[in-house]
């Protein structure tokens, strides 16, 4: 967007939030869902009954929050985003400052109208806004063992001498080519054409429009094709968890909804770690790369290849981290959120607080804040209470991968073949044509047969990564 | 847009349609107006009452119209856009022909609605949409002479041997050194970047979005460098026009709106045809394009693209056609939409009246549809009334020209040393400014001391074409 466009796109925004909230949260709305609670009918029918209940968990959740905080929230956060471009590129956390104490003051206005859970705290009803039901003691509940799980591991291979994948970084591979490879990927792994787009874009995103309007984007380097692949799958799992949800009349009800982003991550994470950092995957695509990049990638092998998506190398950047490292820059992003909702944490404390982190947890030295805490465009948006999400995703993704293989023994089999349907047509039958039926809790209990655990990621570094680096 | 969005867009826009449609015609609307226009404090502002007097046509026309036809006008336009798009694609005018045939009802219907102005015609009313104040006859007045005039000059080309510009046509430039310098060119004329993009679409096209954002996109292809220019050079006129309204507290009022298609094509036309096809502008630009574009146009000269971009060639398609004989595509659609209107033309015979109009202005066989009436998205989308402004803009802009060179005689020195800044100010005070505050004819012969005629645009084609076609 136009740097002079920001200020009126704020109004623009304001408006459009609160005239959306007034009609959510109008009486008519509330006299609606009472008539349908006192139909006994409703209630025999346990998918209608599911779309009541989250039907009446968004309307009593908005009526919480009066209008003017809605507009205020809308506006302020249209021109903190602009804000955070600007300071982003020139490093200069005191001018994103004042935006972020703003934004964390309204968050926890909103919180305070939304209420903390019984025994929970503020956060967690910033929480709810993403990942229905989670509490952030849950989290430290789940994030704790992993993190304890993850640490000897990266430990160990930081000690590795091994550099997999170093003859695939010298790949060259003009943008054309690559943008022929992505569409391919993307189609042959189920993502429906005539149903939604495949754009370029500075950040990679996933965009459900409107019914068949499903837009994803990636972005290309000529030295990096793998990391487009990457992308473009992570991707293209959110869309075909988007295209797979329940269409027609339910539109715009909450069973045609997502479970929430625990869960949408969890698909964008299964196809992108599961899926495409497989050898399977690359013994299919890596002979329809040669196809397109022909003399690009000569001497490369699925192995080299299978390695260097694999590598793991401690970094600064959330976005570009490896499997391994992933979760602990998403870690310290939810203890250095939730500390600023307790009031434990000042703005101004943030980026000391964050370089810290990532000394204790890295081993590296944040050079400055566009490398640290001015990376990621989430606080600018209030998107406060939704980093957990990446990690709950990579966390149900890994355990419904498990299940995957259960029910599909040939699934690797298949998909060396170029096969992914039977892995899209599990995912559709299994998760999104439920919609919001379950809370992602339940939903992840039903399907792997067990409550969410870090045991099967685990599971699979320790399969994948110890023969790499021959630990 | 993804195919299968299609449908629910069409209800999308029905929805949005009538929504912005009850909020202009509620009776608050009425009253807020009858009100202003008790105030005898807003005659005695010239500038307030323009805006009260456009604010009441906009309300008057708007109440005659019932919501249910804008809602289905917006919900089939919807839906006829993308027939026409599959039926241009497969050359297929039968499958698009009950759309169109929809489409005319419903403009028939909506401009009896509106009703004819005195002694006017039906048509007259569509018009008025996108020309307010102009009838059919006013506008074959105009067209008739310039007619006229245009025949004998394109038949005396076309008795010409002589090809210029053919050097140019076995230029290849790469598009990525293309996309900078129209850039750089638009830049250059004044558009403000920090206020809008430039970007590529198949068909080029402006969008007013908000006050500090205008969009332009342009579109390349590597034989073709001059086109992408031309076409980067007229929407950047639109822009300008848009970048140069009134804003502020004035936005969203009719004096912050521009004066009609006709001006806002003329805005278009004047930096395309006088300054970016003048020797003047490719005085400065060729340098410039040869310090980006390097051995790919060795050996081109000035006066190589200076008659590269003046060629006159009669062609099937209107976006590709030249300054001669565009007007004469303008006149044809002029007719046969009034026809249709009128009664007088059935959908049905459309291409066989499209096609026995091509062979008898430009000697040309239509081979089908596509190359024929089926090639302008305009019916499509229910824009019955917008080409003849068109032509409008092409002779405004050539009058308005003329009392720029008048003022500003050094305007041809300026422009070739890079200097487009007298030509933007003198716009930017007589044109833009302005907004809604005059009619266009009323506006036209207030800056350039005379109603609007062909002369002008005659004298400048005559004085440029003669010469290179050496008549």
């Amino acid at each position: 967007m136009p740097s002079r466009a920001a200020e009126f796109r704020a109004e623009e925004m304001a408006l459009i939030s609160a005239l959306e909230h007034e009609r959510l949260t109008a009486p008519r709305t509330g006299e609606l869902l009472a008539a349908c609670e006192a139909d006994p009918s409703l209630g025999a029918d346990e998918a209608a009954a599911a779309n009541l209940r989250e039907a009446r968990r968004d309307y009593d959740r908005a009526t919480r929050i009066p209008t003017d905080l809605v507009a205020e929230m809308a506006r302020t956060t249209s021109q903190a985003v602009e804000a955070w471009k600007e300071a982003r590129r020139t490093s200069d956390f005191p001018a994103f400052r004042p935006w972020l104490e703003r934004i964390v003051e309204l968050s926890v206005r909103r919180a305070r109208c939304l209420g903390a859970p019984p025994g929970g705290e503020l956060y967690d009803a910033l929480l709810d806004d993403y990942e229905p039901g989670v509490t952030a003691a849950r989290i430290d509940g789940t994030f704790g063992p992993l993190r304890e799980a993850l640490a000897p591991l990266i430990a160990e291979i930081a000690g590795s001498p091994l550099r997999p994948g170093e003859p695939v970084r010298r790949v060259r591979v003009p943008i054309d080519r690559q943008v022929e490879f992505n569409r391919r990927v993307a189609e042959r792994i189920g993502f429906d054409f005539s149903s939604g787009r495949l754009d370029v874009s500075t950040h990679p995103f996933t965009e459900g429009l409107a019914p068949g309007d499903t837009r994803i984007t990636t972005r290309y380097a000529e030295d990096r094709f793998t990391e487009a692949v990457g992308s473009t799958i992570h991707e293209t799992g959110h869309a075909l968890y988007e295209q797979g949800l329940p269409k027609g009349a339910l539109h715009g009800q909450p069973l045609a909804q997502a479970a929430g982003l625990g869960m949408h991550e969890s698909q964008s994470r299964l196809w992108e770690n599961h899926v495409g950092r497989s050898r399977a995957f690359w013994e299919w695509a890596l002979p329809e790369a040669t196809g397109l990049f022909g003399a690009a990638i000569d001497g490369i092998g699925v192995d080299d290849v299978h390695a260097a998506v694999n590598r793991v190398q401690p970094s600064l950047i959330r976005v570009e981290a490896d499997e391994a490292t992933y979760s602990l820059h998403v870690m310290l992003r939810f203890d250095l959120e939730r500390a600023m909702v307790r009031g434990d944490l000042a703005v101004a404390d943030v980026p000391a607080a964050w370089n810290d982190r990532i000394r204790a947890d890295l081993g590296l030295e944040v050079p400055d804040d566009r490398h640290g805490c001015l990376q990621d465009i989430h606080w600018s948006s209030a998107a406060i209470g939704y980093f957990p999400t990446y990690t709950l995703g990579t966390l149900y993704a890994a355990q419904i991968w498990e299940a995957i293989v259960d029910a599909l023994p040939d699934v690797e089999g298949r998909m060396a073949r170029g096969d992914f349907a039977p892995v899209l047509h599990w995912l559709r039958e299994n998760v999104h044509a439920h919609g919001r039926r379950y809370r992602a809790a339940d939903l992840c209990a039903r399907i792997t047969g067990r409550p969410l655990g870090h045991d099967a990621l685990f599971r699979h570094l320790n399969a994948k990564l110890r023969p790499l680096y021959r630990l």
